[in-house]
């Protein structure tokens, strides 16, 4: 891809934060962030379907990498331990300062339409965890529920990393939660 | 509500949900359901907004009876258990025979707008379960993981439940799959 097509992308991303910050995401048009980053209207949407995938542009791109990191991780025989280091292990902030997530997230929170997105990737991501773990020999239901728990327990941890205002870094929080979700799994599971 | 527009009601759901079988989802319209259950289009829209709303009609009712259920129960000092034995303890037939959610399901799978919807009932659900056990004294990160996993060792269970031949039911489900989390969680939480 053109050197100039890249630095496109990246002014899109930054000029449709800024807007979305401005005046709200439900007020901004793909054609004023277009004009904001200096671009026509359809190179915007040669990167773009629309609005809302400014935000999940490198989504895919980002799945692909941590399930591949998973299926090349040492050891799988602590399934959940490995889903939540996998991600624990990435370096979040090539995404984005801090502060840039942080607002990232209040938007998402903010819009049904792109938690509703949000959620079917995490479900994503949560499938192709399973998966992996299931081709490396996890039986089904103990890939499913490690898939699903290890990224619940990073969500958590994430969602304190955005919070925080100290610098605790994401893989400390996310042993912590993986702690604290020791001490509420009875070690003798019944149901009441 | 006069009974004859309850009866209208069930009749609808029954006739889309026939339809999507025979016919698949995207190619039916609301049009085709109220036809379909003898009734006006104007009725059918009395009381769905649209036709993935079908599916999610009883959804926030459910919803709150729910985190009724988890705010009335006797006992929160082991979140997680009291989440899932919420869910475990519910009458989920009330909702229509297993071999009619099993469709409801696969429907909802095939279609992402379908899922997408359904994701976020489960976020609101988490969400509230959450704020339940904060307003009984749990701390806010042991609440919102009590509610996020509760749900999703029922949802394994569940899924579990609508796959199965055999008639294990639900309760004893979910005390399996806890004791399988149980398993994979490391009672000395690290991460590689």
């Amino acid at each position: 891809m053109p050197r100039w097509e890249h630095g496109s992308e990246e002014r899109l991303k930054q000029a449709a934060m800024e807007l979305f910050a401005e005046q709200g995401f439900e007020a901004t048009s793909a054609v004023q962030i277009a004009e904001r980053a200096r671009v026509t209207t359809r190179t915007f949407f040669r990167y773009f379907a629309d609005k809302e995938e400014v935000f999940f542009a490198d989504a895919d791109a980002l799945n692909e990498a941590l399930v591949r990191e998973l299926h090349e991780s040492a050891d799988v025989a602590e399934p959940l331990l490995a889903v939540a280091g996998t991600l624990a292990g990435f370096d979040w902030e090539k995404l984005g300062s801090r502060e840039a997530q942080r607002r990232r997230n209040a938007l998402i929170a903010a819009n049904s339409e792109l938690l509703e997105r949000e959620l079917s990737k995490h479900q994503r991501m949560a499938a192709g965890f399973s998966d992996t773990l299931r081709e490396r020999g996890v039986d089904a239901a103990g890939a499913e529920l490690a898939a699903a728990v290890g990224i619940q327990v990073f969500r958590t941890a994430y969602r304190q990393w955005l919070e925080g205002s100290d610098d605790t870094d994401l893989a400390t929080r996310t042993a912590t939660v993986m702690s604290l979700l020791a001490t509420i799994v009875p070690a003798a599971a019944r149901l009441r």
